[in-house]
């Protein structure tokens, strides 16, 4: 008996990865997130338990895993991207081996490459960027981030989600001395069908990408610039089952 | 005719997507890395033209692609890890780009969160991390690294390669003002059957990491604490084919 926890990928059903798809071909009960492309649930068993996390908090999350775990077989926690970047995996980790329910971290395409590299945005390229710093939106409001390391770190800059918040970050960057010419890109939705890119430079960014909807990704630096280079995506998203 | 750059994922051959082994089943030739697995060279077709690109330089293997491209009907160039992070990607797409030849960018699980996942270690937890900051040793050399804002980043540092240099970047931290206490952790080999990992304080990992084999990263921060709670890789190697 083992708890599977699954990177799905960033959206395209075709990016998770061999092991994952064996993984919920296999599954007994499956609880998954919103963010995970509803093609994969379509290759779950019919008789398998699906249960959406919508609406769960984490510590509720943790107890269903943990149920699970003891009465199937099979469970696979499918997790949007990595399950250990900006994905709380660790905790439902600790949760059920705290528990005593044996448990198995399954990697996936972690939206931070994926969703710039279908826009044509590389993190790093050689003479621009050799140095990539991540924060979520979210930091910003339950952690201290510090904006002028922030502003001082040299290369690229990710965001992960809150478009909504960006212009504020924008705002605290700019502030703290990040140049204002700064390429910036915002990519919703990478790698699906209804990926949408702006870019511009960082002043304007927030302004470019209000109203674009979740989940969206933020990448300021000099390899944001590519962005401008490409005029349809270049990671052409399979909307057919996974094979 | 195009030319797929396809990202091999960290290690384990049951990383890659499910998007990449479809191409690498149909590929009519492919250049490879040989941080790439061997078991996913398995899944070409007999007749298909194998290359490893080992001893070429950059712009013979932009080359190489160009003139594959303009010849077979599927090309898959199978990269270590991701081909957009640290994976000069970007520059093998120009070069197709300037020549005309189509391409498409298929994103892999990077060992960035892969590897540390596998010895336990997630980049970001609550209360712990919520900013992620990556380079490679390489960059010290290439690039300059500034290291008062990288010793001033909060969160979790993850350098890329370059183990025999880890003493001396280690070194540079610390006298720009990170603590030496700070947890720390490198793993050779993540998500494959010979991985190993040590972990201690960052101004005794140098030591403790010397002779690991590569490819090897490093992470550094209040989560690489979490590798000492791993008796066994949570992770669990694929050693057969993918199916």
């Amino acid at each position: 008996v083992t708890v599977h926890l699954v990177g799905a990928g960033p959206g395209d059903p075709g990016l998770i990865t061999v092991r994952g798809l064996d993984l919920l071909r296999q599954a007994d009960a499956v609880v998954y997130d919103e963010l995970a492309a509803p093609e994969l649930l379509d290759e779950v068993p019919a008789d398998a338990l699906q249960i959406s996390r919508a609406g769960m908090r984490q510590p509720q999350i943790d107890e269903l895993l943990v149920s699970l775990g003891r009465t199937f077989e099979t469970v696979v926690r499918l997790k949007g991207g990595d399950p250990f970047l900006f994905g709380r995996g660790r905790e439902e980790v600790d949760a059920l081996a705290a528990a005593g329910v044996d448990y198995e971290v399954v990697p996936g395409v972690s939206a931070l490459t994926a969703v710039p590299a279908a826009a044509g945005i590389p993190l790093t390229h050689r003479g621009l960027s050799a140095q990539v710093t991540v924060i979520t939106a979210r930091s910003a409001a339950d952690d201290d981030l510090d904006f002028d390391s922030l502003a001082a770190a040299a290369g690229t800059l990710v965001i992960f989600m809150g478009v909504a918040r960006l212009g504020e970050l924008v705002e605290a960057l700019v502030a703290a001395g990040k140049d204002p010419a700064t390429p910036a890109a915002v990519v919703s939705s990478g790698t699906t069908d209804r990926e949408l890119t702006v870019a511009g430079r960082l002043d304007e960014i927030g302004e470019l990408a209000a109203g674009l909807p979740s989940p969206a990704l933020t990448v300021i630096g000099p390899t944001a610039a590519f962005a401008a280079t490409v005029t349809e995506p270049i990671y052409a998203a399979v909307t057919t089952r996974p094979s």
